[in-house]
């Protein structure tokens, strides 16, 4: 049958195979990420460091490069104190702490070329050890460089979706309908949206992924709050099924969207997703509340974007 | 009716919704940003610090630099002050004020990684303030050089537009022309545009969005002058409006340009609004002088892109 | 014949002219990278030194980077010393070997902008010469992060593709398949791939290369696995050929995947290439392992991607 | 009529208006860059400095920095020599001359923020004389990095085009033919080609811009050498021209390649023009020999890209 078919081209399109059922987990997480785990490499295989590293929380970047600084002066302290403090010029040299801590000083003047010089290397070995510091030293503060600029300059949308995901009628038939608003004051244009599906197969117990057609997928503007409807006509996947299908079936709703970041010019992502229980039925969501500012400018909540009305059922 | 079909569907793909109406808001600022302030987020959900950084003008940006590098120097002067002057060699002692001075500029020597090293830390609560002074200077300098990189390297485009929008007969119709030419000396190819218009609905009190058809909307290169031009028939929303109509619905055209900046081989957008001051009836543009340089170049003189002579009335 | 015209415009679209045959030249390296030299041209013609950097593999840029930098300071101890080392305050005067040393290590100071200041120049020779010596330095590091920036920031997917390419029945026909999966934990969007072929044409010894039609070319997640399927029905080149057949003529298969990184928002490029000896004739990709883990997260086991059955002659 | 209808809408496409013809004015130059000057607007508004930077030949920007460092350091050397040498501990105070020579090294030493420290502020104005250098050391030095990034990881293309364009017999009809080849290490994947034509309209002494019909625009691979070819037949503007009537209507060919580069996954442009002089009729371009290295590589000779055999006249 041609439907049939249809839904197992959109199924693999989808870039899963049909196997994949596993009771009790979850495919996406809230932020529309796959949630799996890749086994069966190294880890140096599967883990590429400078993607890591920009996309760690900034916390977690910063004690990175703290504890960095100071492991990498101590070791160097270290090795300044074996090759001996007599090799330094300008030592304060009352016993082994106080020389140790003078050389963990001389070390971080060191690695971050400050070189103030009252401490100086005055043997080889010194000299050397010193030589080789300095430009660890800026090797790593190239690094460091690139990481942050790879951070900050990292294109990316910072879209707000609404909590729930309505079912409610729609023009003459059923719809289905989230909204998305851009959070930041840089704007988004020529947005795109593609919306997926994956809900358990009851017939074969396989995990069947769908793409579900949208009213309208692509607009110039993102600028104050676009509504996403899937009219849920014969031919969608979600026809004559009620809340407690959904559940049943593990129903999860993959949103992907792509827009021009209009700062830097250049593609962005978005993604998220539903999961049964963000299914709200007979529902519609409330106007955005729109009023003029005193200079002139036209001022959207943004945070109401959740809010909704229940329809009195008929 | 199918136009009206089109119509709305039009609408929603310019991502407003259709109750947007507030009279006396400019719905599009001159340079064809959306006139919009988000309310209900926090600070640092809606801003977006990079952003902010790379599109602020040049002046508040080293303004910005110049008074950070003052309060943070003055700030480690005070922490300097604090540990005590005393644990710093080679500074002025004579009084109070006098050191700080003194500290302050150690300061700077430090966080700059310049280290002459007349002055010194001698103890250890000094080597620990200047190694953690020396990282964040590091830091924030890396911090420095990717965003004055991402600023300079931030790919667009910087079109120069007629003064006004012009409605006159066309072949053997009547079209809407405006005029637009590239002012850098950098090529722009692949040019592409878009043109939308936004007005009052005066039936429904509603602002509707609307593309417009144009004659062409994408060219090779963006090489001397372009005239955009939209043929008013009988399918397009402005058909048989005067003047005094489209001031009376707040009329507003929305023009987006996409090219190919050949210099970085990177997407530019460029855009720009008119209101419906900007319209000038009965009028054509002048064609542009061109002529031939000494050295063999062909010479446009593009400031007077702008002008345009009034058809006498028949 | 239409079929016949249609494979000259294929061989064509692929860019190579139809009298490239050379026996015993494997035209795509394992790694779907063009197996050619070009000579005539001039190194600087031919190679481009950023392109060089930021494809190296890393010891190989790690060991320039420290021959650079002693050769650099040797060279600069060298003309120091020609300078006349009276001409640098605080250096160890014994003797010209020490002497030579003490300004390797004062160059070392210099170039990486450390300046300790326990030496230094006093007369106009040695200040010009540092001061040289200082700017290169400062060039040198800028040029090195913007390598290692260019390295890995670079964008590029890491896939991992099944060992052999397999031909089975499928559906009611033969298909040619084989698999692709991310290796890396960062997620690839958007896939397309495209896979053409080379093979030596007995009739005219020349070499034609075709691109082959694919049931699935364009998925929009990278999560899982993905088996690429060619169907081998009348249409394509491979019908009713032999693997005997596929030896005698060099077959070559050539995969080009295209994805967007989600990371860093940017399109990723792989490439891989089949060599006749790669098929196996009568197999079964197994399905690749999943099972939840404790924390909830879908595991697979990349590396058994490689693993088949063999099918029962009937 | 129809073909002069498109003939019109292609003229458009490529953004020129129609009265643009001046004699003896090449419209595009050798590289095919548009040559025309824009004049009316300031510097500032026509120049992009950042543009300039990266697009300027190497020569010229390092002697930019250099001329920019010694007129900086001089600058300062001076504003030191104002505030009073006296200010300066570590001088030779020994003659104006000889103070100012001293106070321009170390103005290098603190732009650099090398900072021996053998020469040191004293006073509070050179305190504060010193701490702006080095602040502005660093920004210059930001701002150097990003250029220096800029200009290598500056997506290029660099192709060789043949000398000559040819008409020759081809298949049934007459063909234009040019040849291009990749001259980098790199590799090109997807190209794409389109080709327009500039000539002297006869009749209304206009310059007409069309565009080219193309055998095959777009490859999967510019490994070798592409011929691209545009059929001279009824449709084509070139259909029963001589060698002479292109010479006098001062035929000029552009064209615009674009590609993936494979190594920085980005795309890249080539452009190049033919004059009516480059033509050359009935010639054949050479095969490019291609054989086989000892190491199983295809050697290609692509400076022999340019080598053609005159057809003898039947």
């Amino acid at each position: 049958m041609t439907i049939f078919r249809q839904r197992r081209e959109l199924m693999r399109e989808l870039g899963f195979g049909s196997k994949s059922y596993q009771n009790a987990v979850r495919f996406f997480n809230k932020d529309g990420t796959v949630n799996v785990k890749r086994t069966g490499l190294g880890f140096w295989e599967n883990v590429d460091i400078y993607h890591w590293l920009i996309a760690v929380p900034r916390w977690k970047l910063f004690s990175f490069i703290i504890v960095g600084y100071i492991t990498v002066n101590f070791l160097f302290a270290g090795l300044y104190f074996c090759i001996g403090p007599e090799n330094f010029g300008g030592i304060d040299q009352s016993g082994a702490f106080n020389q140790f801590i003078n050389l963990f000083f001389f070390s971080s003047q060191t690695i971050t070329t400050l070189g103030y010089g009252h401490v100086y290397p005055k043997s080889n070995a010194a000299g050397v050890a010193t030589a080789i510091e300095s430009l660890l030293g800026l090797l790593s503060f190239a690094i460091t460089t690139g990481v942050l600029f790879g951070r900050f300059s990292r294109p990316k949308a910072d879209l707000l979706y609404s909590k729930n995901i309505l079912i409610a009628p729609y023009q003459e038939i059923t719809g289905l309908m989230f909204r998305v608003t851009n959070k930041k004051q840089y704007e988004l244009i020529e947005s795109e949206v593609s919306v997926a599906m994956t809900m358990k197969n009851p017939e074969t117990n396989t995990r069947d992924f769908l793409n579900l057609n949208l009213e309208i997928s692509k607009i110039n503007y993102l600028a104050l709050c676009w509504t996403i409807v899937h009219p849920i006509d014969e031919s969608s996947p979600l026809y004559q099924l009620s809340l407690k299908d959904l559940e049943e079936r593990d129903m999860e709703i993959l949103i992907l969207i792509k827009a021009i970041n209009d700062t830097i010019s250049q593609s962005v992502y978005s993604r998220f997703s539903y999961k049964a229980g963000d299914f709200v039925m007979d529902a519609k969501f409330k106007p955005l509340p729109q009023e003029a500012t005193r200079n002139g400018k036209l001022k959207v909540a943004v945070n109401e974007i959740h809010l909704f009305d229940l329809l009195k059922k008929v």
